[in-house]
């Protein structure tokens, strides 16, 4: 397997070439689908880029598998280590697993059960910790300190989103169209700002780049217009993969490179999340479909556009679905 | 758009050749997808055929247009007809708009509105008739003796069965392996006679071809063994597409091509259902999970083999949920 520089600036266009070569055989190359009934609903031309299909069901496969891969053999032997009750959590613990070496995973205590077995099917250690960040932030310290595990972040780091970046190059390469924009959800920002810099780095017109995020989550459209690191009062957004916020990082990526956040309300997402579903056939978390909700609540200015949108994830309860 | 004969006789291998050719540009060449997940779970190499991704969101596509392009220009500007409230309606209705003539389309007047608002979709006329197998006959006669339209059978029909081997041949064609095993679920038999007259004309290696069905609707599995026309006391499976039984035609075929015809019960169509949405993140019916619940109940059949399986469909009410 290729080995990687860690990466202590923005990564450029050359980094995020190697990265896409080295983590190769961690990932799959995921589908490009598009869907007639979709394009005559909202008048665009759509490519989704099928992160649902990645490895552990989320392209958060790609940063976790770029940041481990850029460890000594000597730091990554003393395993990785992360807190997540989601995704990140599984994508570390893959990682983990596939170079051979222990995951320690903090999670809270409250946790669904059915991540915590996903999680632990990937041979991860999970530490139990109290429902509160710093609860979080301490366990995960400790566990540091104990181990000499490797803290993976979930998406304030370089080396993690030069992995993210990699879904956008594969869609701009695989949909065999050229895109007049190209969107994201945002959460953490990781993935927005790793597609902003391939949007930017690989495509031959200048794209209009689009976030989009729930109305209810909406520090990154405060943070994007104020330029400072703004929070949420509530975390009450079906779009359980969008409730964290910006870091300095992806922030400052973000700044740069995107050009609007469109905010979109709950009932939007799910109807976006039911249409995404019922003519694409597909399984979305509800935070993929935020994309799709945005094309829906602001058509003019997706109107006759080609859209490259990325899918995120597929895991979702079935037991517990908005419809 | 080629023109195709009409067939009087079992398709031939050449003549599923040309049927393929000729409805290329009326059909999705859907994906092939596996799934690391369900392959540990079963011991077994699985390649899915997608045709739940397939225009109308089923495989009936293939047979509808398959007959539609061997009518004259003559027959085909009278129209076409069936009788169906499933993905039949749906694929004679797009066909006919795709072909630019009339569909006329009896549906039972307790049809389900989301199926008759997406057959009309397709600009189809539908004519309402009592749920009783008489006035759905008596009624589709008087509509094709008033409109001289031209009646596709579901699936005892050669012209629809050659369309339907196309889905079988796409996937040996596409799964970048050999086969040892090729399944479909059996209802009226046409999916499973195209798939099985496939499987003898396009596999290097003989293969085993085995039909996956309901226990609760099970005629096809007493009709192989009898030899004789068998139908069901019931139609009490979550499996909606299998309801049916099977015609002198699809019984001459799977007589002669299938090596067995395994059932399931229904809380193994339900498992298989359950998992192929967790796993692989795609929706499919119900009835596409009995070949998967078929490899989970008769798993000495299918260790260590590498094996091929028609998803037929992926038209679900996401409200109607079995879990």
């Amino acid at each position: 397997m290729t080995t990687l520089q860690p990466l202590t600036t923005i990564p450029s266009k050359a980094e995020i070439i190697a990265t896409h070569q080295a983590i190769a055989p961690l990932i799959h190359r995921t589908p490009v689908l598009t869907c007639e009934a979709l394009n005559k609903m909202t008048g665009a031309k759509l490519h989704f880029k099928c992160e649902n299909f990645q490895k552990i069901g989320a392209f958060k496969m790609r940063g976790a598998a770029s940041a481990a891969l850029r460890l000594s053999q000597e730091e990554l032997g003393r395993g990785l280590a992360t807190h997540s009750s989601g995704n990140h959590a599984q994508a570390v613990a893959r990682a983990a697993q596939v170079l051979g070496v222990p995951a320690y995973i903090v999670m809270p205590e409250n946790a669904p059960a059915v991540k915590v077995a996903a999680t632990r099917g990937y041979g991860a250690e999970i530490i139990f910790c109290e429902s509160t960040p710093e609860a979080r932030e301490e366990t995960l310290e400790a566990v540091v300190a104990e181990k000499g595990a490797y803290f993976i972040h979930p998406f304030n780091d370089h080396n993690v989103i030069a992995g993210q970046a990699t879904a956008a190059k594969e869609l701009l390469e695989d949909a065999g169209a050229q895109f007049d924009v190209l969107m994201s959800p945002v959460g953490g920002g990781g993935l927005m700002s790793g597609t902003a810099l391939t949007g930017r780095y690989f495509s031959e017109k200048r794209l209009t780049i689009f976030g989009a995020e729930p109305k209810m989550v909406d520090d990154a459209f405060r943070s994007f217009h104020s330029g400072q690191l703004e929070t949420n009062t509530t975390t009450d957004t079906i779009a359980d993969g969008l409730r964290t916020y910006l870091g300095p990082k992806t922030l400052e990526i973000i700044r740069q490179e995107v050009d609007d956040i469109l905010t979109v309300t709950e009932e939007a997402i799910v109807t976006a999340m039911r249409h995404t579903w019922e003519r694409m056939k597909i399984i979305i978390e509800p935070s993929c479909a935020v994309p799709l909700a945005a094309v829906l609540s602001y058509p003019d200015h997706f109107h006759d556009k080609t859209v490259g949108i990325i899918l995120t994830g597929g895991n979702v309860d079935v037991e517990k679905l908005p419809f």
